[in-house]
């Protein structure tokens, strides 16, 4: 068999997260790889009579192709939940219901990219959006990032000497892979510098309602005057990852296009799934069983940072996230985090090197630590077998 | 708000269907234009014990991210499946799970099109499959068709003075919009053809399994020696659509490829479904659900097609589907589809006019008729009245 395959598969290669995923998925490995929330807090008892009830009032529609927009009464509580949280003041016309917030970056790169457009980006960014867009054959142009997110001096420049820039990507709170997020500054300025050059951004934010101190900043969206901000949003991290439910916020105009991309892609979402978190919604205390979630996760940070300070050789940096489900390690320059993983599989403990979170590579000494998938003592444990991998290594 | 979209944008437009169906959403219209399965088989009560089983039994990785090849024991029963109706004999690692058949549409134009690659289909062929290439910027070169599928003739004569044929696309089984169905001399004579010039062939099989008298035919993917094929199907039209599952069937190399489009646009399809159809088929006779389905739409067909006989003006040809969910109405040549439907608007009866399902339009006497969404006395009543309205036109 010799096929000819689009160009755009050239670029398109096997995602590393999974590669190591798969090597560790033996019980006794402390895998810090992964981006799993925690399955315990899964409402599942809840879902079980949910599941019966919106089969037993609406099984027959719940059941049948759907609109391609999505659900009315889900819409209308995510604008409503978004509007309160992130102050992204916004009607249920300006939501569309995808398949996980993925879906919601695939479809950014089918609506805006050209081969050849040019991509900019947080430096490092979320490995699966470099994925999504690459599909549509962008060039990716990394813009330096420090603590309070992208330095907009450096974004200036290079808006200023570069053609062909078609979308802005970022992830304000909490970011994959860094843990970081955004200040208010930052946030005013990246939006007063891309209203006057009239370029989109994505704002994904699927991390947002899992904060663990501190006060929520508002959206990107929440300071778009002219209209150039898509925000991303998932259930998959606040509720569960198996509904498959995310969503698109953009203007009408944009909307309608996202429509008819979605219509190609994949017709609907399932209705019953849209169904059972609307009801859930309704009937349970979604703000509480976030709150257990928040809670776990806080603690788990709070174990992995101790840990870490406790433990991490001198020359070793690392982010404090305030929410979310990753930190960020920096080893002294000379050390390279592949042969770090190889010394770390030896002592079953697993992560991701940070190499793949630069589209355009060359990164060498950077890993990303999940937090959110097992418990503290485990924590510990893998943070001292990484410790001392250090060691042998460096 | 003045963004700049990518020029596939230029080519997508809203489907006309959908356009439709938000007209004849009414009540009292009596509306042959959706597609959509009949819910009252929907095995709604059946599902409710199957949701809590699953939840019960597996609720927390039911719930979690899974893997994006899919559920692999409902690989193997899809295999198993297709391999005994469709002689498509093939492992599970030859199977990946999609939402819908519609993504695997999505997924196959996404691996094989570039901008101006040459897709050859059916002339007419199914609509959402040209949305779902046009995506990616191919021409569309219809293929003559005739009561027994594609004519070899003329696909070998495009073949020897076309270039940039990337792929073929064909419905072999109760085509959509046609009803037709490809004879075995014509099956084999394509994979003879495709085979000596080594062009993939996509073909989307959603209906097969709704016959309703004569023998099923072996697929095209039970004579492909090259690899050359890609299959696609779905629980869509035996189950039931809100479930959101179908697959594609290909060789090894084939499925590492789409796996790699998969994790970019979607990351992976609902575990939770994907059991679910899984454990209904361990619990449930599958087999007889599927036999009610195609006993009521065998009703239908025949109530339609008596209706036909008995009410068309001379000069109205249609088919004769022996299975799927949809026939296809000639008009005398001077009729125009589209102004018979504004006639059939004011008599509330409401069909899809055949042009759109012309990639490149041009053909304004045809329309495609459903009939497995509604009972017979409503399809009678329908018939009456587009014949009516026909003579009004005519």
């Amino acid at each position: 068999m010799s096929m000819t395959f689009a160009s755009r598969m050239d670029s398109l290669r096997a995602s590393e997260i999974r590669e190591i995923l798969k090597i560790t998925q033996r019980e006794e490995v402390i895998s810090f790889a992964g981006g799993l929330p925690a399955p315990e807090l899964f409402p599942v008892e809840m879902l079980k009579e949910i599941s019966v009830q919106v089969l037993a009032e609406a099984g027959r529609s719940a059941l049948q192709y759907s609109t391609t927009e999505g659900y009315e009464p889900l819409r209308r509580k995510i604008a409503e939940r978004i509007g309160r949280k992130f102050q992204t003041k916004v009607d249920a016309q300006r939501i569309l219901i995808t398949c996980g917030s993925q879906q919601a970056l695939d479809f950014s790169g089918k609506l805006f990219l050209d081969a050849g457009d040019v991509v900019l980006c947080e430096s490092p960014t979320y490995l699966a959006a470099i994925s999504a867009f690459r599909a549509y054959q962008p060039q990716f142009v990394e813009v330096p990032t420090d603590d309070d997110g992208m330095i907009i001096e450096a974004l200036e420049k290079i808006l200023a000497t570069t053609d062909r820039v078609k979308l802005v990507y970022v992830i304000p709170d909490f970011q994959n892979p860094t843990g970081r997020t955004w200040s208010l500054t930052r946030r005013r300025q990246l939006m007063e510098t891309v209203t006057r050059y009239g370029i989109p951004v994505i704002e994904d934010n699927p991390y947002g309602e899992l904060r663990f101190e501190g006060e929520i900043l508002p959206s990107l969206k929440s300071m778009d005057t002219a209209g150039l901000v898509i925000g991303t949003g998932t259930f998959s991290k606040t509720f569960c990852p198996g509904m498959r439910i995310g969503w698109l916020v953009a203007e009408p105009e944009v909307i309608e296009k996202f429509v008819l991309i979605k219509q190609g892609a994949d017709l609907c979402t399932s209705l019953r799934s849209q169904m059972e978190i609307n009801l859930f919604m309704e009937r349970f205390d979604f703000e509480a069983n976030l709150q257990q979630l928040t809670d776990l996760y806080r603690k788990r940070r709070n174990a992995m940072l101790e840990a870490l300070d406790e433990m991490m050789p001198a020359g070793v940096k690392f982010t404090r996230p305030q929410g979310g489900l990753f930190l960020w390690v920096e080893l002294p320059p000379q050390l390279r985090a592949v042969e770090l993983l190889q010394e770390c599989l030896k002592r079953d403990v697993a992560f991701v090197p940070g190499d793949a979170f630069f589209p355009n590579g060359g990164v060498k000494n950077t890993l990303r630590l999940n937090y959110s998938n097992m418990p503290e003592e485990r924590i510990r444990e893998g943070i001292r077998r990484l410790a001392a991998a250090i060691k042998t290594v460096g």
